[in-house]
């Protein structure tokens, strides 16, 4: 094999991206399926991108013989049921976090990964991706900058996308599942260990349709990690100026910081209202190669019969911890793993 | 009177600093008398900065009739002795943080205080008079960043300091009560509300020395404010880089940060290691103008009888909350004010 | 046609890049043929890539039935020659700058793009490719800075590759030739005007090497333009921190900086250095995308029927004015155009 | 003598601002005297300030007695005479630039000082005095950055300062003479070394008024100095975003730059316009401390019996420079020193 056949189900924002992704920007891999509910946008995406099967029925595509691997983009209540479908089909998987919407949807998925030992799964983490995140990473895995202290990380969304969190605000999970789950990803990657303890705080500054669903628009928490590391976490709906994901990892030698500001590009104005630099909108524009990337190195471990390093399991545990930081949120308090 | 005849007590690096902007640097200030118990250098520095009186005891200074104002820079088991001794005199008084070392000996400064209510009293919270802070405080004041939604502070001492750190350990107070109060001073001016629960962690990442102490080498805690917003506080003593205090306040619409990075000056070196700005190596450098700022308001609020903004009762509550957050560090537990 | 079968010649550094990119990166593009006189890199590039033909000679793959553009990244002395040779052979053509070594050949490739009107015919000036350089030329066309003033630009090769650029000394044409012809197009494409003076300095500042073709390791000329505006640029080989190209608009209103610090990525490092950043080791890391984007309107331009905004006579211009600049220098006269 | 006592001329802007530093924020220095032909506010600076002794006749406070010295901050045109008065008065001498507003009067100037050897001669290139500009410098002169290649720097005025300049016009002498002096100034200073060439351009792209004098609003000249230093200088009355005072020194092993974006202070702002840095609005602002940090020197030099660094010739050196660039830009022409 030397190309890997992928249908792809889900056509949201992020659907459309991983489908032109895996059409015209990754290597050995051909778009050969795509699979949605909505039949006008499916065959309109099918045909701009050149691509030959199309399905409204998820099962058919899981079941389509001409594809070697599926790519799983469809909103989070399916997500455990298509990867044990498609694996149960002889697939490899790419899927979207979560892995499922409850820890024991998680641990299902767990069960099926395990049962199909020589299919490729891999979950959508993708800042592990992201250039900067690499290389930051790549200094802290040299003891570059020592032994770690603390771990601190932004996930703020425009407030210009409120209306849209606000409609979904009831199916998200809240703020720490929904977005804090890639910031959780980061701290047990960079760190290499797990929390024993988490305080979490937060509420409605801005906007109060989120208390009903008991959360916030801006949430916090503090953990613990196995070796005193200080994490502390903050995800919030109402940035003004942006898309910003920030991340900061102090050590006793040295202290990193990944884009502490989310510069947009290269372009500095300068004009009345001072020095300065226009922001990343949204995480495509944010993370628009470390979607392509994350893709090609799914592509190349099935073409090179390998795993990856993501594995379900850390699919699961980021849920655990996310729905514990969310309980910790709800009754104010201290709560240990 | 148009000129405010001031004795200083104490002759450490802070005490020099304090001397030199009175005699120097303060407008219609003098500095009329200095008071140490290492002679030699109380003389050294008397000439070299042309000052009349010299006491090697601090009674008999604080009772010098040619004196205003008495300023205290001497060590922090003696400030609440040296404060009521002096008010009793009939003194005006400047004194450094903190207004005692417990709780109790505070209250006792409050009354002290409060028994000369015609007499000046001001605590040497110096970050209050630092022009980017005092920018970013009327930016807040003023509404430009809607509701307050996080408040995150850094204190930071460079790790080339450690050696004198670990030597003054048993004697700090901890890394709370001795660093993060300047943080707990500035958290309250900024937001106007007072903490309702702390959760505090840490450890000894490099020098296990600190633990003797119940402390460590670096800190953290989580704080929840009267209107729900959220305070995250790091006060550590290993920084690679210099001494770095960089605050940010989060709100509904538009976030500020101060001094992010501890620039040094507006030098930029484009060098084999990539474009770099040096740092500020320590409080007297990165404050240098605060700590006149503030003397002079003392001064101005003596010539003009009026009360500083920062109260006695400030200097109580900042202790009151540094000794919850040390609990709270040293038992684990989440703890409500 | 839906998609541009591709053949490519030479397999430098440059040369590699774009064979990559049209294999794998390029929407639309297929790699079809590769050339190169070293049949071993030949052999290993296009079996990498999976590439159907293979040619030492570069006029028989100009020949082939089953190729529809031609793309040229071979020695700088070959461009106009196999410019000529594609078109009459019915191809279209993108070729790497420079039109030719000398302002005639530049002409005799202007003539032969003329002869071929239905033939799209591109030259490689990718900074007009890079989405920084885009979003600023959009913010001058807007008017958003006002009228000009202004424009800086900086090219600077890092220390490192010397030993190179001194063995391509002789070949290269000088550092206004090889480096700020770049400069020069942007210079022309963001002011929409052509120079009417240059006064240009340099000299050998660390690599005496130079000295003997008239050349130096740094130089810098000012022009004045239509408008009056001023043009600066400098070029050198010896940049401490990395590859560095930087531009500035200066307009009556506004100011925009592009790349002002050349930052490698995300991240910000503080350690005993300060606070730093890494740099963009060289052409290939800062314009990754610029080639793909370039190469991607190329194959547009040809589906869609239409012709490339750089066309064949700024490659002239920008030699002729180059080539100015050069006698300017030389010479160590005001030149007016 | 532990004390100098000043006679300060000129209540401007500047003239005020130096009155207060000598007055408040220099060490060993009295003001005691004021003089000013506007008798209001001769009066209400001196009542302010506490000023002995008030001359409307510049006369009179040059032969005052309880002078030790003079500092000279009237309009440029009196400069010359002024010094040259109060040095045959005995006086020592501070003044701001220009030494005279032809070279014809500075040679004259340079006279006084050589027929007084024994008195204190300074001028105010205040921009040495500079932090950051102290700090580069040094770092040049250890030899940092290697051999110095290109040297760049700004002078911009902010555009809501252009009435004030178009007023000032007639008499200002133009940008080179009235702005680029500084920068001159500096560039001497950095490299050691004085121009051989130089090509200056501009023009009037917002502001017709200047034509009128044969100026711009923005100009720039290329200068070639002694070691074939490259030499750009800037200047330009209508920035958009602030008071912009920036330098570069490129060198052959580093590069420094000195206030590459004017930062009014360390705030952060992000909010919808992007993440920004407000900017000094002026002189005053971006140099207090260079002003208080001159008039320092100044006193230590005449308390020391020592000569300051910047001497009268390199007064009258920077005015030919000037006076040369003045004429390229008027001429066109490339000109030779």
């Amino acid at each position: 094999m030397d190309k890997v056949r992928i249908g792809s189900v889900g056509l949201g924002r992020l659907g459309l991206q991983h489908a032109e992704n895996i059409a015209n920007r990754v290597m050995n891999a051909e778009l050969t399926a795509l699979c949605d509910v909505d039949e006008a946008k499916l065959n309109e995406t099918a045909d701009k991108l050149g691509v030959k099967y199309r399905f409204t029925d998820f099962d058919e595509m899981a079941g389509c013989e001409e594809l070697d691997a599926i790519c799983i983009v469809s909103p989070s209540f399916l997500h455990t049921a298509q990867i044990e479908k498609a694996l149960s089909c002889g697939k490899h998987v790419f899927s979207e976090k979560p892995l499922g919407t409850t820890v024991d949807e998680c641990k299902q998925a767990e069960k099926a990964v395990e049962a199909y030992p020589d299919q490729v799964f891999m979950l959508g983490f993708m800042r592990r991706f992201d250039e900067s995140y690499m290389y930051a990473h790549q200094k802290v895995v040299n003891g570059d900058i020592g032994k770690p202290v603390m771990f601190r990380s932004y996930s703020q969304d425009p407030e210009k996308f409120i209306d849209g969190a606000i409609a979904f605000a009831g199916h998200s999970g809240g703020q720490f599942l929904d977005m804090a789950v890639h910031d959780i990803d980061l701290a047990r990657w960079f760190l290499g260990t797990e929390p024993k303890t988490v305080y979490a705080i937060g509420g409605c500054y801005a906007h109060e349709e989120f208390a009903q669903y008991n959360d916030g628009d801006n949430v916090s928490c503090l953990m613990k990690f196995d070796n005193d590391e200080m994490v502390f976490l903050f995800a919030g709906r109402t940035a003004p100026h942006g898309y910003n994901v920030e991340t900061e990892i102090i050590g006793t030698k040295g202290i990193l910081r990944i884009a502490s500001v989310p510069y947009k590009n290269l372009v500095e104005v300068l004009d009345t209202n001072g020095v300065r630099r226009e922001c990343s909108e949204n995480f495509l524009e944010r993370f628009e190669s470390s979607y392509i990337n994350e893709m090609q190195e799914f592509v190349y471990c099935i073409l090179e019969e390998r795993k990856p390093e993501v594995t379900v399991y850390d699919g699961t545990r980021v849920s655990e911890i996310a729905y514990t930081c969310k309980e910790a949120f709800e009754t104010g308090e201290l709560l240990r793993f």
